[in-house]
């Protein structure tokens, strides 16, 4: 059986032709465009369906699934409110069907959708309790409980990035102070780069990045961290212990059997989970601590992708937990 | 219909005999004896009982509930720890069976079988999302989601008492630092109270204690705020400022209708509750913000011995959300 999965992000849209296995069989990728608006952004997703439908036929693609960042209403495939789309209460579930009137359309959001993926042909196979992480621009999170979505009162459940670790800590644009997603996110780790950078401190990253500190990303420092610097090294551990204190705020109050940290951040791999899982066990001691893992996304890029497709499949009840 | 609810502290087993529509027809109030060990305990247990149905009759008894603090087992009616009582691994159910063998006899942690007597017929009515936090001599919490008490995938969701508040805070007994157990409990505002009065910072409460610094308890505090006394009110306030944090977490994780606050501390009434919306307020600006409710418990030194009643009547399928 196959499936469409549409990753909408900011700068590109990543779709793939899935079977109910997981596996992506055609991939598309093309820019967003969203500053364009909505309608020309809605052209896109079309076109990225039309090319991955081109051989198989739309008639045989039994759903498709859509991951939003932001503010998604399920129900309605209704964009409520996404920052990095610049979208209020854009209806594109009713706006795609006007093309693909045949075919079954879901829509959640991004974060939950990657977290369905990893549920169902990722780290979290076999769990029915997991909360998903997304360490990227912003720090995110999806919450499985009982093997379904969990989305709260307000549809807002796991905003895991406005929780607060530093309670005088800085201002967030949440309004919040102290916000996880301030230090753990790729942003939070580019500003403690640069602060440390500017305080004097010799990193190989200058060479790097030819002394334009504009150019320093997280990957930049990931990538300095596998070289051994000193300074990237602190960057990522000092990051790695507040997202400590976020996940063990969240394993506290939501008890899952699992953890699962994707985004663009994870990729930095052991020179993040070694000290992540350390500082993790260290402040839960209790029989969850024991018991709770801490693990990476098996799907990298293509999480929000797969788990669209999933999103569908789930929705369809073409597969079971 | 007749139930007997019983909570179980470790000072006092506060028990009563309640209708099905939360009204307590009879109260029995006693000491635990927990150090006298643990089948004293449920000697106690079975006398109350008895004191409790004998106009009645036992027979007239639909069922029994047990609000015990700590770790808890309610399939096997095992306390499975409790730092209160003592105990571990006590199967409390079998041993009350083998006096109530016609009885159905049912048990939970005490926070959570308080937080069901709030929904049902406290201030939680009308609400299927819901966090109930009681501050006492340590903060715990319950979770109701979709009318139902959420335990999580080891049975220890909801606590909240040891979620960090502050990064490089105290180290809590729990083995994690800046617990907000360790600023909001009762514990934690004598503490407070204490460090600002060694500060050599004048109030009325060393009048009220005879100068006995050994006699300030939270309550005291939340007396002396009601008589204007500026440093109880400091107490008060950054008691509440450090909740607030807490709670913000709880939602932005959980996304609630509403929170409840019980507990001896919460009877301080509007000089915690002004302070601690606002606080709330200022720090979840979301649509989750706009709309949360943050309430006093209706039940206050009963919440525990009527959800205990409650339990058993959920339990048994007689009353429904």
């Amino acid at each position: 059986m196959l499936f469409i999965g549409i990753d909408v992000g900011g700068t590109n849209i990543a779709s793939g032709l899935v079977n109910d296995k997981g596996e992506v069989l055609k991939r598309d990728k093309r820019p967003t465009e969203a500053t364009k608006g909505s309608e020309y952004v809605i052209k896109n997703i079309v076109e990225a369906v039309n090319n991955l439908a081109k051989e198989v036929g739309i008639e045989n693609i039994k759903g498709i699934g859509l991951g939003i960042p932001g503010y998604v209403d399920p129900d309605e495939g209704i964009s409520r409110f996404s920052v990095n789309l610049g979208w209020e209460n854009i209806p594109v579930v009713i706006k795609l069907k006007e093309n693909f009137s045949q075919t079954p359309i879901f829509m959640e959001n991004d974060v939950r959708v990657a977290a369905l993926g990893e549920k169902y042909f990722g780290a979290g196979r076999g769990f029915n309790n997991l909360i998903m992480i997304t360490l990227g621009t912003g720090v995110g999170s999806a919450i499985i409980i009982n093997g379904e979505l969990y989305r709260g009162a307000t549809g807002s459940a796991g905003e895991i990035g406005h929780t607060t670790v530093f309670k005088d800590g800085l201002l967030c644009r949440c309004g919040n102070r102290g916000c996880l997603e301030l230090y753990a996110s790729a942003t939070g780790i580019v500003k403690k780069a640069n602060d440390y950078i500017k305080e004097g401190n010799f990193t190989i990253m200058m060479e790097m990045i030819g002394h334009d500190l504009s150019k320093i990303t997280a990957r930049l420092v990931s990538e300095a961290c596998g070289k051994g610097d000193k300074l990237a090294m602190m960057v990522m551990e000092e990051a790695a212990e507040v997202l400590a204190v976020g996940i063990v705020n969240c394993v506290n109050i939501i008890d899952p059997e699992i953890v699962i940290i994707g985004g663009g951040v994870s990729l930095a791999g052991e020179k993040l989970f070694t000290p992540l899982n350390e500082a993790v066990r260290k402040r839960l001691t209790s029989n969850i601590g024991q018991k709770i893992k801490i693990v990476p996304a098996k799907w990298g890029d293509e999480g929000g992708m797969i788990g669209a497709a999933v999103l569908a499949m789930v929705r369809m009840g073409v597969i079971a937990a």
